[in-house]
């Protein structure tokens, strides 16, 4: 294996040719929502997987119910080094609405900005740009010498229509796909300079309840009064769910959260992140949540509940007064840390049944249960991450959370028993998922090395 | 004037092309509180003008600012006799839900039951067969000779959406409308044998209350926590309404609200009524009010709230992780005695303002407002119609108390100064507002044959 700084420099040298190579997979329109791009989806995989192959990968197109997959796989010489499995996707968003884009979507372009050079093309940020780092870097080691690593290499096509393939996939695939570790290459950086890991997703408890009353609905002159109301019963369970300091009211539901590290606590503590800004940009101005908790805290390591959804009675027009047999809502729950899901949804029916009258009967219905994942703070890969982005970056990376779940690496851990590094080169002004979605020069160029700098480490 | 049993005998003659003429009027979608049946209004209102005229009344189609009046007038021969002033409503509930119906809501049909026929739509019971009670005793009158009193006929199209359009209607039409008193029919029998005039009747505040979170829907995962949410505050707001003794906790709600005379409570305590009956027809078993109140005065003499519908968020199949931007819903007050409806209103919203969280908006929509009726006992034409009710069904009539309003009852008393004797045919188990909705065809023959006793007995 060739020294790090020979490989750096290679990937210094490739430059121009890897965004010849980025370009002509930005150009292919494989948006995998719409059936009228299959054809280009299919023909995304095949690019990938010709040019795996010409990097000595054994890769192949494989076909699922949906668009197909690619998996490529290549060993280090060395046989005692970790073997790692990299997920990224091919598919894109659709475009629209066209007439917002400064250019054609497939069609990209180097700019220029204030901040640096920018590329422009639908997809370039989610995620063709960010999966091909992991490729360049590979295509470095490849060029001055050998892998660091056993790499495994999976790229979907059907992220941004719901994954509907992959588990099966998963499933049919496990020992070809188990490796010591999942990369994710999906997720941004803290800032411009400062490199993030992501350490944390929020688990989802999702629950409906529909409470019944009477066996109709009712005049609410004739039986306002002796009759119960169903809105009443379910509006006193979402009123009751939190105390006057925001937190959740549910018995055990705080069992299995952890307070933050020290460290990582006052790495948060000390982030430029205007709150202000946060709340200002969808209009609010106060935190709602838990009193004593900082935002960051609130969406990456505290657990939340919400109501999505709520319906009862007449809710047209004007007035109608009707006193409805039935209301329900949907409850979602944050999970984080060890916290149960499968015990968190008993409690929230047992609470529920606790505040249903005589009179009413309750109905639930689950939407899936979902634990919290945790990369564990004193995990070796996570901390020879760490130094080798702090080494290409000159930054400490930020251990960051993410409120919302990313499916893969759920799957990864339940179906594979892998844990994830999630490290990613995006920025949240990419405007992923919009016209002029664009992928900075830097991240692509910087990605690229530090992905060469973690991979090496990892084999250490 | 003919004899009474000239009269009565003609309503017996006339029967099955009185169902004819009911029929015609069901099956016009008068649905008020709905714009897109404007236009089935408008028709139901010619359909009967046209009737009114063919009877020999001066009546015409009045438009408003919402749905239009009819207004009909006719002269007895003799010039002593009183001055009535009819009230009916052409106009009806939404049908919703649909699905529930056996047959659909606009085609009427009669039915066998055990107890009798029964003629099933919407309205038929709420209030189009009711009104027509009236209309087809004016008929046999006038088919046999003249009318025994002058009679002024108003029929409303916007009773079922808050009568927006009635009080300027009263006020600009006040010396066409005023008479000696006024008769309304869209109250209920004790029970099928036993007639009932209705003396009391609770007043309703319609208010609607939608809270505005953020400026637009957020992803639960990204916002669930620092976001508050309209869902939540609105159900602190239904919650925190009533206390665990039934009572609301409104300040000031109960001022105004008297206990019952001695006599009319020892009254109802005699009626043959079964708690367990009126709440196990509707699949209930437990009072849900007041703490220590008869089921009788929960819905006739005391003062209720109700939350008649409540929206917010995803509401469709399986489950959005969304926080939503607003949530809203419908409440109506019932009101009693002396209670004043302004007032409520006011305290309700500043209720809510109370509970507001500095980061929401409320917004207040207004459906109506307007106080509790009673018809004091000692009135002459109370008397006749009783001794009128008695005759032709054999029983002696209940002097009740009305859950429902009747806003026009209100407005009679306070624009025009007149008493209203509240006269109706219908069933507890009339399902009006409900699917299936269904009015006795006896309680059409012999209402349209007491209306005919009531005219004569205040013609004497």
């Amino acid at each position: 294996m060739a020294a790090l700084d020979t490989v750096l420099a290679k990937i210094d040298a490739n430059l121009d040719s890897a965004l010849g190579r980025l370009f002509k997979l930005l150009e292919i329109k494989s948006i995998s929502t719409d059936p009228a791009f299959a054809a280009d989806c299919t023909k995304a995989a095949e690019y990938l997987t010709r040019e795996l192959q010409a990097l000595g990968f054994e890769a192949s197109v494989r076909p699922t119910p949906g668009h197909p997959m690619v998996v490529a796989q290549a060993k280090a010489p060395r046989p005692d080094v970790p073997h790692v499995l990299f997920y990224g996707h091919y598919d894109v968003q659709p475009p629209d609405p066209l007439d917002l884009w400064e250019t054609p979507p497939f069609e990209p372009r180097i700019a220029d900005a204030a901040t640096g050079k920018q590329i422009i093309a639908r997809g370039v940020a989610d995620d063709k740009g960010q999966l091909m780092t992991f490729i360049e870097a590979c295509r470095a080691f490849k060029e001055t010498g050998d892998l660091p690593c056993h790499i495994t290499i999976l790229l979907e096509g059907e992220e941004e229509s719901g994954s509907t393939s992959l588990p099966g996939f998963l499933a049919a695939n496990k020992a070809e796909l188990k490796a010591d570790m999942a990369l994710v290459c999906d997720t941004s950086m803290w800032n411009r300079d400062t490199p993030a890991i992501t350490t944390m997703l929020r688990g989802l408890v999702l629950e409906e309840v529909v409470i019944h009353g009477a066996s109709r609905d009712l005049h609410s002159g004739m039986f306002g009064g002796p009759a119960i109301n169903p809105i009443r019963v379910l509006s006193r369970v979402i009123s009751d769910l939190h105390d006057d300091e925001g937190r959740l009211t549910l018995p055990g539901f705080y069992e299995g959260v952890a307070e933050l590290p020290q460290e990582v606590a006052e790495q948060w503590r000390h982030l430029p992140f205007s709150e202000a800004e946060f709340l200002g940009d969808v209009g609010l101005a106060i935190p709602a949540g838990e009193h004593g908790r900082s935002v960051l805290e609130m969406i990456w390591s505290r657990p939340t509940c919400d109501v999505n959804g709520i319906i009862g009675g007449y809710t047209g027009k004007g007035s109608k007064t009707v006193l409805p047999a039935q209301a329900s809502a949907k409850f979602s729950f944050r999970l984080v840390g060890q916290q149960n899901p499968e015990k968190i949804a008993k409690n929230f029916r047992n609470f529920v049944r606790q505040r249903l009258p005589l009179d009413c009967k309750v109905e639930f219905i689950s939407h899936g249960a979902s634990g919290a994942l945790q990369l564990p703070f004193s995990s070796e890969a996570l901390s020879r991450a760490r130094r080798a982005l702090r080494a290409e970056w000159d930054e400490e990376p930020v251990l960051a959370g993410c409120g919302g779940s990313i499916p893969i690496v759920g799957a990864f851990k339940q179906d594979l028993g892998m844990d994830t590094l999630m490290i990613g080169f995006g920025l949240d002004d990419d405007r992923i998922h919009s016209p002029n979605e664009k992928y900075e020069l830097s991240s692509f160029h910087k990605g690229a090395r530090s992905w060469a700098r973690v991979l090496n480490a990892l084999s250490l």
